[in-house]
């Protein structure tokens, strides 16, 4: 039985409820993140945390993030946990049926926590999405805001065709990234992956390879073709770390060679 | 105090809950309808229907919405109204912290119902929004997604700047809609849209009108410049029907006629 964190409280699973009012509910009007924990300790907090905090703002919603992480960590201890991952649910809070939140009621937010994932994966085929990513001009998308539907049509899509992850391209048809990781790729010494510019998700393990790796990393923007003659193409997020990439359909194919992406992963693992 | 239904139920307000499982109050995964309903009968039921299980097929939920309409009749009851307005809230069920649905659960299910809004406006101030909309290569956007953080946070910076309303463009510089309405507008006995393909909300009084309307309307592509030596300019949704603009910042002034729109008012009233 697991227990989950509700403004302050822990309720078991199936009593975890949250009002019909809550605009995350109407409208998936929040931010969430999703972090990992080792031996009761959260990695990269301090990013998640920098991250949530600007989402929040962006889209305009008042929040006091300083007690955030000793609640995760009582969440995890009252799930007798000290491996796995967590995520953390920030709403705008309850009121107004419509677009409009009419008046201020404190933020719901919600803390899950589930046991460290065996990762069944050590490398993935990929599927170029038909689902492009929505543009900055309409959403603050460098952020992990609850309007999950973009990545979830398109990870639908990708499993049914038969393949692990999806690549998506803005509107522009620029490289912008995978439904679940920022994509880089690899020629030579020389790494590349898109700008944040390119509708993409400022993902904290993409943060931690830009300032800690010693490899020049170009960020940009690309369109499909400069992944034709890439050494090694590979994806990022919390919970994989760093994954390599088989295969991009037709487009490219892995050589085997992951020295890189493997170096890449021992850097964030150790950060 | 308000009975909220859920799944077949009944709830009183403060007590009407969701699990926050839910793919909805996680993601914005799922479609809502805003009907309005005159002595006990739903306005256009028969379009609502449609489009809500079209927006389902389109973001791939199974759901039968043959019961919808005597459960919404229901709920009216219940809460002793004649005349009002209802939401309707079906979203994806319980399950998967991710972003693909891993196990198909049934929907959830929640209709509100409240009084008959006083129109507070006969007529409409409109900025132009610095919130582009969601392009349909990214999202089903013709259909009532409960992804509703673009139209929240072009009506947040509206009411801001003190306009009632605001229109938005697409990527493409193109006009689209306001955040709550479909726009039209006149030039002598022509009436002008934009067409579904403009990232437009297949709205109901905007279908009601292009079928019932006597009047040649043109739909299509169209930058704001089209709108500068316009006669009438209109904005339409369920709750208001057909509402006058008075202006759009500086490039559009009503002369004060607002023959045609009143004339469709009278028109979308009786069907």
């Amino acid at each position: 039985m697991a227990f989950i964190y509700i403004n302050g409280n822990f309720f078991e699973d199936v009593s975890a409820k949250i009002s019909v009012k809550d605009r995350s509910f109407r409208f998936g009007d929040g931010v969430f993140e999703t972090i990992s924990f080792d031996n009761g300790k959260i990695s990269h907090w301090n990013l998640h945390k920098k991250r949530l905090e600007d989402g929040l703002a962006a889209i305009k919603i008042e929040f006091n993030a300083e007690n955030l992480e000793n609640n995760i960590l009582k969440t995890i201890e009252r799930n007798k946990l000290s491996s796995g991952s967590a995520r953390i649910n920030i709403t705008r809070g309850e009121g107004s049926r419509g677009y409009l939140p009419t008046y201020q009621k404190p933020c719901n937010v919600g803390i899950e926590v589930m046991d460290k994932l065996i990762m069944e994966k050590t490398s993935a085929n990929l599927c170029v999405s038909s689902y492009r990513k929505i543009p900055l001009e309409c959403l603050p998308v460098n952020f992990k805001l609850s309007q999950g539907l973009n990545s979830s049509l398109a990870k639908m899509e990708a499993r049914e065709k038969g393949f692990f992850e999806a690549l998506q391209l803005n509107i522009k048809n620029e490289i912008a990234e995978c439904y679940s990781g920022n994509i880089f790729w690899t020629k030579g010494d020389k790494i590349y992956t898109p700008s944040l510019e390119c509708d993409v998700l400022n993902g904290v393990i993409r943060q931690v390879i830009l300032q800690k790796s010693s490899y020049k990393i170009i960020e940009g923007k690309f369109e499909l073709e400069h992944l034709k003659d890439a050494d090694e193409i590979f994806i990022t997020n919390t919970i994989w770390k760093v994954l390599a990439v088989d295969s991009i359909e037709n487009i490219w194919k892995s050589s085997g060679k992951n020295k890189i992406s493997q170096e890449l992963f021992r850097l964030v693992d150790t950060h």
